[in-house]
């Protein structure tokens, strides 16, 4: 199944995914079995973050290519940082580079696991069930601010610097897939989705050992390569089996 | 006004607290005006977080005594960082001290303000209005993995790490009180609660050059002194206008 969340009448709707329409749901299919209300074309539909975690989690090095790139080293365990939720946006939806931002600003093409269940103390294989699908993410990153800032606050978090959908497919195997950067339809980086230093479920058993996972939470799992993206530009990432991420990016108007 | 949460029969209920009793409300006070339907007295009442933020927002180093205490620098602009809403939990719940966690284990009493309004590129007078009122925080840290971790997910982030409450007082010059930290009853410390860098309308300033507030977001100030807390002592934190943020500590029981 895929799923995703648009929004009707300025209100954030959850949709079931069909062959040329998006069945629109009666609720959250992370809370129960909901009921069909309607449908709206593919075609037409306008996509929303398909869900607003509790916590947003994101990995950072997690990849030996990306790794070796920075010069970094290889992580021993798994850990996490966050991102916020002012920063989501969905599919089709505007990248906004700020009018301030100069230098590298990159897209990352990240696996997202979205959480089904209420865990702790969580084993490997309590940690597969628990995942309810798979999403797409794009880590847009402003590389002048993440060197500058003491955070991430800015240079990873600035409104619509996290892209995320369209949908997420529950029906996927999602660590044998590809991952596929395209800019303006060129391919700028394409990677093996699972070749991972440490996969989703080693994460979420070491993340269970001190924190509760709540349903609706989201895991971003780090990106192989990054590319710049320029205002004009139409970013889209792949991953096989889940579907395309696209959006445009955008300049920032003036708001003085 | 004072805005609490409670649980009643399982269920997060928003609640007005009055002299004696928790009026149970229809709804937040954040979205509109509720109705009354139903009061427990303030001595029963089971205390919630007084709001789950959609973000939340931590600053650092922010009182002069604790960055030269730190050794560190004083900050030439706002920044901010992120909690979880995953360690979050009420007054008078425990905080739970991981079985693995040696070393300094700390209590850190902390102002906080809460968001009321959608709000984007504000000025001073604009963030003044967005605030909705103040909470107490406890950002409880175990220093030993704020050391040897990339980010901060288990030294602060670990369930029960993030006391807040007891209520949102939505009446009082936060900036003009004191914050007192006592352990069992001891006064640990003491000092003015507004001897900040920067206060919170300067960071809401700064943050909203880039991204938007909402209603229901955070906005922890940070803390002047800290002190060690050991399972078995009870922590409270003052501020003087808001109320007392009470929580006992225990030790993780065995998951093995």
């Amino acid at each position: 199944m895929r799923y995703a969340r648009v929004s009707v009448d300025g209100r954030a709707v959850w949709g079931r995914v069909a062959e040329t329409d998006v069945e629109l749901l009666s609720g959250s299919p992370l809370e129960g079995d909901p009921e069909v209300l309607g449908t709206v074309p593919v075609t037409e539909a306008a996509w929303l973050p398909p869900v607003l975690p509790g916590v947003f989690y994101a990995v950072g090095y997690n990849y030996p290519r990306h790794i070796a790139h920075a010069g970094a080293s290889t992580p021993d365990r798994p850990e996490v940082g966050y991102r916020a939720n002012n920063a989501l946006t969905g599919h089709r939806s505007p990248i906004v580079r700020p009018a301030e931002v100069t230098g590298r600003f990159e897209a990352e093409p990240e696996l997202v696991a979205v959480i089904g269940r209420t865990l702790r103390y969580a084993d490997l294989d309590e940690a597969r069930k628990a995942v309810f699908g798979w999403t797409i993410g794009n880590d847009v990153s402003a590389r002048t601010w993440q060197h500058q800032d003491r955070t991430f606050w800015r240079s990873k978090n600035s409104d619509t610097f996290k892209p995320m959908g369209p949908w997420i497919e529950t029906d996927v195997d999602a660590l044998a897939q590809t991952t596929t950067l395209r800019v303006n339809g060129e391919v700028r980086a394409a990677f093996p989705t699972g070749d991972m230093v440490f996969d989703p479920y080693d994460h979420i058993v070491e993340i269970t050992k001190h924190i509760t996972l709540h349903p609706g939470d989201v895991l971003w799992m780090g990106a192989e390569s990054t590319c710049q993206i320029e205002p004009g530009d139409t970013v889209d990432i792949e991953i096989s089996g889940i579907g395309v991420l696209s959006n445009p990016v955008h300049l920032e108007g003036n708001h003085s």
